[in-house]
Parts: structure tokens; C-alpha cells; sequence
């Protein structure tokens, strides 16, 4: 009993612990960013027999994950995926978590893992699931929209460069009969203008006619809707009848375009706040 | 084609964007202890049934997934976890992902929650889960072995405090017909002494014959075992025989017992490095 | 002969230790502020007899070392100082010593601490240099020009709000004949326009007629001068002659104006950038 | 007057931008070094004349200036200078300025730097300051005594490696009659057994007999001294007399050793604190 009397006490002595937690608060007024990436995914896809160059099943699982963060997470502005990376934007005024580096990257590491593994099933049906996989996280502060509109350019033009790529290696392999060491050789210094030409010349291929989803990668934002429903209501001295009640709900939209020319920003103004707001 | 042959120069452009990460090395020498919480578990256990005051199915699938954490990250050396937490211990000399703190509790975060949904039906059979859940975590370091055992004594002292509260208050309403309101009232300002003293003389309970998992909670340190094994061999100028060989593996080995006082460290000495080697 | 050998084999040995410093880098693109602070200044300006409510030579000082410290560091654009407080800030595209806040905040204090003791005597003739005083230093980062406007206004609404009160203080104790206490009592709960009815009613003072310096602190900013020298010079094929020769020189200024408003802004448009730039 | 009613409002308004300030508290129970290093001192060296290879009287205004900070900052358990660099240590429990770094390394860059002009004339005499010299400083963490020990250890190889170097290299030129460019190509590849030949059997120097200051630097511990003064004193019933009281005061105190061997260590057991405590 002697010990138990102390339980409370023994726990206060050891409390001092707590201070060696150091803070990582955010700077105020910056987006922050939150990529994830997957990890060993090329090891993962050759396991899970992912189609070349690019799998439907696992991009919209992947999707599907990052649409659960953003649903979770309601000061997620904006979120850009393409293969096994995705990067979710906190708006700048955030205060989620009190804008904590390690909660925020943690949360969205968290939720996006436990929703691949959770949804895998409506994607890749017969394919079982072999293993849990794993994604690592970074948390990264841009201070103007310029700077944040950079940074979402830079993914989707690293999404261009290696669909680009992607796509005309694997169509040398499959449709050409090259061995994977050959195609490698023959892209060797290839700028974008030749890959272009060897689809269309060699294989009749307009690379801008393939899906924009592969092209573009995945652009989630949230929009408002107006939606009427139809409610049976009773005001006092009046009989009962029904109305239309209009609401107006946010919904996470997903996207298949460009991000960095200036048009989707000019069509979205509401997605970024001013920088001298 | 104009446009494509600037692809990598649109994208070099942009890379000025990763300028903006910041490095999060962890302080060489120092235990880096990552710490996962489940997020809103209370409400996922009331919609999920957990059984009150501990679930098994809950705590063993926790379990299961630091399994899975520790197998993954061999430089944990030791993991400690009670109720909805669990805390990964990296050797002081670590210098997985170059000891980032972003990239460390971001894969503990996802293999964790990965794994949880993964097991999920190990241990919860006919219980479906109803939504992918989620944790978040923190990074602390630690200089020196005697500020880690604190630390991993202060999360023992707190399972042990909570336990036993628990353990009273759902004693009372289960078997005292008290309602969780007059559990509560009955409880405050109870010390440990009198929480033991209503066990024992309304329940005839012995609070030490508790299940050690739920009054200790669940220690993961990984052991060497000396395995033997009979091969098969061919010598030259002799015939082939069967000889046994006998290798030394690690494995990762689970304890229920208190790691507050020195026998827990005194019978595993391997586990932490010391101080000034 | 045996230990010299050994002595950059020694040095080698120990250098690990380098590891340990962490990274410290300015998140980019965003303005950074050093602001210093006089360390027990109140004691300082009491044993260098120091007048109240405000010494012309101490500011003066303050203000010589400011500068000082902006002729080093030409990435500074706008230093604002007022009391025993003087704040520099880096332009945000600066990479001095790459942005590293320690460096950085180091030589600022550094800088102006060596010169507020050089330049004394320029100010204080008479009155020596009984010890030698102290600075802090810290560092902060606005990631907009409005975020950067606002701290230089907090700054200059700070020296209004605390010279005000000095003002009326000083005067009732030194002209009104009122004891410390009985001022301080008598100014207890006061608002500006009390203290400016005070001063007007009682002492015919016009607060807005006081001396500017004390009424707006100190600003230096940057600015180019066009200057006209005259050099003899000989071109071949010509006689010797006078030419008048004139370059752009860019010197520090000092301003005792408003900086909260938007005139001053509007006059020196070069001061910040666009936060779009 | 409508103005000032709103003055505290306005300042009120602004406020907000101190939350951009973030934390740097340095982990607990660890030793905090802050080391300074002068900047552009070998232009500084030669405008004031300093003598080759060492200086004793900017090497006595270096130690000056650091006993400053350490009889200002009395958390400093110890202070190594050589060269132009002064590391003071603060030990490990320490809460100065509640360990936050940048209050830390720009008090100690602040203190050194205004004594450092404070205290130039006591040793530079006739030599005028021709302008006010910086330092830039910054703060290293070291967990474990073994790793601080190594750290000044380093400094220490350092000061030797450096010294040996500068001894020899000035013997060639001021007694060997070589140019600065043909001592260099001298020496280029030689170990320190060279160098030490070089001098004893071509200039008749031993070393080892150079003065330690120059071979060793700069230690500051603190020492306790008891001290016995003679007070007159009257006690009540009995006659006024004399009585020595003897009291303990802690001073700091030079020494110009060998630190990276353990006699140092055993000599002074009090310096540092045990790991484990």
C-alpha cells in the first residue's frame, strides 16, 4: 500500500522530462506545407504488380488518401499529388494545433497511412495487400504567395519531366520491343522536343492527348456549393408544408490541370489570401 | 513542342523552393524518443466497443504495431507503450535519416498507423473498423541514460496512476451498481492507498494480481537468441553429413514488468550505450 | 618528439565535436529583424547621470553606434531606434553570413557594443565610462511587408506611449514640484489626452512641440546622392583639363518622422521590396 | 488630443507581431558553449601592429575581456581562449536568460566586445584603437561531459597545431633571414617532428620551452579562497576587539595548461557537473 500512496508523487518526480520537449512552432503568416512521400515505393509497386508508367488503381488510392486528410483537416487549402508523393497546404493564418511542425506532419502522415491501407480494398480489389507501407513527411514554410505558387509549379513540373519520361520508356519497352536497358540508352540526352517526336513519330502518340491525370497529377481545393433540399416544416398558425432550404456547403473538389500558368488561380481567387492581408 | 523542350528548365527554375526547408538534425549524442498519441481515441473506442477499463484487442493490436515500427527501424532500441500511446527510443548514436526529426517521427507515425489498420482484424475479428484512425507525435531528445529512464519512468507512473483509477471507477460502476457520476464523486480526492483500500475490502480485489499488461504496461527491447539449426554440408574429401549451425539472431522481445527501478536495467544492460563511451 | 607527431592526427580526433552545431539558416524571403536591448540600463543611466526624461548625449550615442553597425552590415535597409533600444533589419532577400541567425545577431550586437564604448568620449566628454555596459540581441522574422510595417510601428508606437508618460512625469516632478511618488500617483490611470491636458493646462507645454527625436525615435535608412567632383583628366590627343565627375554614392540618413502612417513609405519606396518580387 | 486617447490602442494593434518571435531554449541538461571569434582580425592585427607570431598584449586584452563576461555571467563554469576565440561553457543546470540562445550568445559577444575597447588601453597604451573591432559568436550544445571535454580538447590541438606552425614560420623569417613566401614553401608537408627539429637544430629552440600561453591558451575556472580579514567587533557585555573572520569567496582564475590530458580534470573535479546527477 506503502507504494501506491506514492504513485502520484512518483510521477511528479519524474515530470521534469517534459521541459527537454523543445518548441517548433511555425512562423506566423507563412503556408505551410506538408509533403509526404512513400517510401521504398518502387520496391512496394513491384510487389503489388502496379501497371506501367503509370497505375490508375494506386493514384487514385493515393487520392483517395489525401482527399481523407483534407477532409480532416479543414485549413488544408490546397493539395497537389502525381505518383507517390502529395503535398497539403495550410493556409497561412492557420492556428491548427497551434501551427506545431511535428503535430501538423505527424497528423497528415497519420491519416494518409491509415486511409491507404483502409481504402486499399476499393482499389485494388483481388490484389491483396502485402504489407503495411510507409510514407515520410516534411513540414516546409513559404512566406508569399509567389513563393508558395513556386513550389506547387515546381512538383507538377517534376510530374511533366518524369511522366514525360515514364511515358516514353515504357511505350519503347511495350510497344517497341526495346529491353529496359536499351530504352535507357536511347533516352540518354534526350530533351523534351525529342521524346515528343520519337511517341509521335515512332508510335503515332500526341503526348498532349494522354490522360491528364498522369500529365497534370491531382489538384484537390475546396469549393462551395449551393444545395436546395426540400424540408417539411410548421410555422405557428400556419398548416404544415414543405420549403426549399438552400445551404451552401464546402466540398473537396479535385482537379487535372495546370497550376502554374495563371489561369486556375485567376478561376480559384479564394484560395490564397493576400499576402498583405 | 516549344513547350516541351523547356520542361527541365521550367522546372529548374522553380527549385529555388527548396531552399526553404529548414534542417531539423537532431542534437548528436542524445536519445531521440519518439512519441505517438491516438487522436480522439476516445470517442474511436466508444464507437468501436472497447471494453472498459482496458480492451485486450485494443492494447494487443497496439502492440502489433510497434512491433511492426521496431522491426522496420533497427536503430529503436527500446519502445514503451500503455493505453493509446507509444513511445520508440533511437540509440543515442543514431543516424537513421541523418537523425531529421521530420523524417523519423513522420515513418514512426505512418508505419504505425499503417500497420494499425493493417492488423485491425487480427484482433478485432467480427469488430469492423469503422474509419481510418490517426496519431500524431512528437519529437524529444534526451542527453543522457539517466534523463531516459525518467522519461520512460514517467509514462510508467502515469499507466500505473491511470490504471488503477480506472480500474476503481469501473469496478464501482460494473460491480457496485454506482453510476460513472457517483464513481467519480466517490473517487476524488482519493489517494492511491484508499483507491487499493475500496478494491480490497468492497471487491476483494488485489490490485497487484492485476494483468501485468495493464498495470505495467508494454516494454519492446530486442534480444539476441542463439538458434541452431541442422544444414546439410559437403566438406571436400569428406561425404556430406548433417551438421547443426548455430547463429545468433535479434529479435524483438516483449516485457510487462516495471522498468522504474534498476533490475529491468540491470538484467539488460545492452540496451542503452553509455554515457561517455 | 613522438607528441607532435601526433598533433594533427589529435586535432583530427576531436574534431567530431563540429557536429554538434545545429543549423540555424533565416527561413528565406522573409525580412529579419535584429533588435537589441541595453542591459540594466535603468542602473546604467544612473551612475552616468543620465537626464530625465531623456538624455540627448545617450541618445546620440545610441544612434552613432546604430549607424555604425549599418556602415558594416550593408543589408540592413531600415534601423529604428528609440530609448536603450535599437532594432536593424535585413533586407529579405539578404544572405550575410547565409542567413545564419547566430552570426548574424552576434555581429550586430557585437558591433554596436564595442562601438557605444569608442564613441563615448565624442558624447559624454566630461563624464567617464564607469564599466562596460551590455546589450541582448534577438532575432525575428516577418515574411511581409505589412508584417514588417506593423513591428516598426509597435516599435514607434511604444517610444510615444512610454515619452509621453516620461514627459509628463519629469515635468510635475521637476517643474510642479511633486515627489516621484505623488507624480506617479497622480498619473495613475491616465490616458494620452489627460496627460496632454496636464501638460497644457498646468505647464503650457505643447506636447506635439517637444523635441521630435524624443517624440519618434530614430530612423536610418540608405540613400543615394548624386555628387559632383570635379578631376583633372587627360584624354589622348587633348590637353589636360577640369572635368566634372559624378557618381552615386549611397550614404545613411537619419529621420525623426512618422513611420506609422503611410507618407514615409510612400517617400522612400525603395526601402522594402515587394513582397511579390 | 484625439490622437493620444488611442495611442495605447494603436500600440495594442501592432502587438500581435511579437508572436513571430520563436523559441530557442537549449536543451536541458546539457552544456551550453558559446565561442566567439574576431572578425577580419588579421586585418585588425596589422593596422594596430601586432607582433608576430604572438601578441601579448591583444592576447592580455582577449583574457581581460573574457573574465568580464565570466564575472558577469557567473553560470560560465569555464573559458578557453587562444588566437582571436574565447569558448565560455555554461553549465549544463543552468537557467540563465531561461537558456534561451540568442539571449545567451549576444550578451557574452555584447560584454566581451564593449570591454574588449573598455579595457584596450590598459594594454595597447600608446597604440590607438583606430576603430571599433567585432566578434560573431554562436552557441554549440554538448550532451555528455566526454563530449565537452572533447570539445575543448579540440581547441586546445588546435592552438597547438596553429602555434607551432606560426613559431616556426616567423623563426625562418625574423632569424633565418626567409621571405614570408620561402618560410611557406619551407614548411609546406613538414609534421610537427619537422617543425620541431627545424627550430632546435637551425635556431637552438626548444619548443616545449616556449612560453605556455602561447602554447597552451587561456583556461578561466572559478576557485574558492578563503580569505581571513580582521574586523573590529563589539560584543555585547565584553570590550570592542579585533577577530579575524575567514570567509570563502569564488574567484576566477587562470591557468595556461595542458586540458585535453585527465590531470586538469582530476585537479578540478568541481568544474563540471557528473552526467548522471
Amino acid at each position: 500500500a506503502r507504494l501506491f500512496t506514492s504513485s502520484n508523487m512518483a510521477k511528479s518526480k519524474f515530470e521534469y522530462v517534459r521541459n527537454f520537449e523543445t518548441d517548433d512552432t511555425c512562423l506566423r503568416n507563412c503556408y505551410i506545407v506538408v509533403r509526404l512521400d512513400g517510401r521504398n515505393f518502387h520496391r512496394f509497386a513491384g510487389q503489388h504488380k502496379f501497371t506501367k508508367p503509370n497505375d490508375n488503381r494506386a493514384l487514385g488510392l493515393m487520392s483517395r488518401s489525401a482527399r481523407s486528410v483534407m477532409e480532416e483537416l479543414e485549413d488544408i487549402v490546397i493539395a497537389y499529388g502525381q505518383s507517390d508523393e502529395f503535398s497539403f497546404v495550410f493556409k497561412r493564418s492557420s492556428t491548427w494545433f497551434k501551427r506545431r511542425a511535428s503535430k501538423l506532419m505527424t497528423h497528415v502522415a497519420s491519416q494518409f497511412s491509415s486511409s491507404y491501407v483502409f481504402y486499399w480494398k476499393e482499389f485494388f480489389e483481388d490484389q491483396p495487400l502485402l504489407y503495411p507501407p510507409s510514407f515520410d513527411g516534411r513540414v516546409v514554410l513559404y512566406p508569399t504567395n509567389r513563393n508558395l505558387k513556386d513550389y506547387l509549379s515546381w512538383r507538377q513540373a517534376d510530374c511533366h519531366v518524369n511522366n514525360l519520361y515514364n511515358t516514353v520508356f515504357w511505350t519503347l519497352v511495350q510497344k517497341g520491343g526495346l529491353t529496359t536497358a536499351q530504352a535507357e540508352d536511347r533516352l540518354k540526352g534526350t530533351l523534351a522536343a525529342d521524346k515528343n517526336e520519337i511517341l509521335f513519330s515512332e508510335f503515332d502518340i500526341n503526348y498532349n492527348n494522354e490522360s491528364a491525370i498522369h500529365r497534370k497529377g491531382t489538384t484537390f481545393i475546396w469549393e462551395k456549393r449551393e444545395e436546395t433540399v426540400i424540408k417539411r416544416m410548421k410555422v405557428p398558425g400556419e398548416e404544415e408544408k414543405d420549403v426549399p432550404v438552400t445551404s451552401s456547403r464546402r466540398r473537396v473538389q479535385s482537379y487535372h490541370c495546370d497550376i502554374i500558368g495563371d489561369q486556375f488561380w485567376e478561376e480559384h481567387p479564394r484560395v490564397l489570401e493576400d499576402d498583405d492581408s
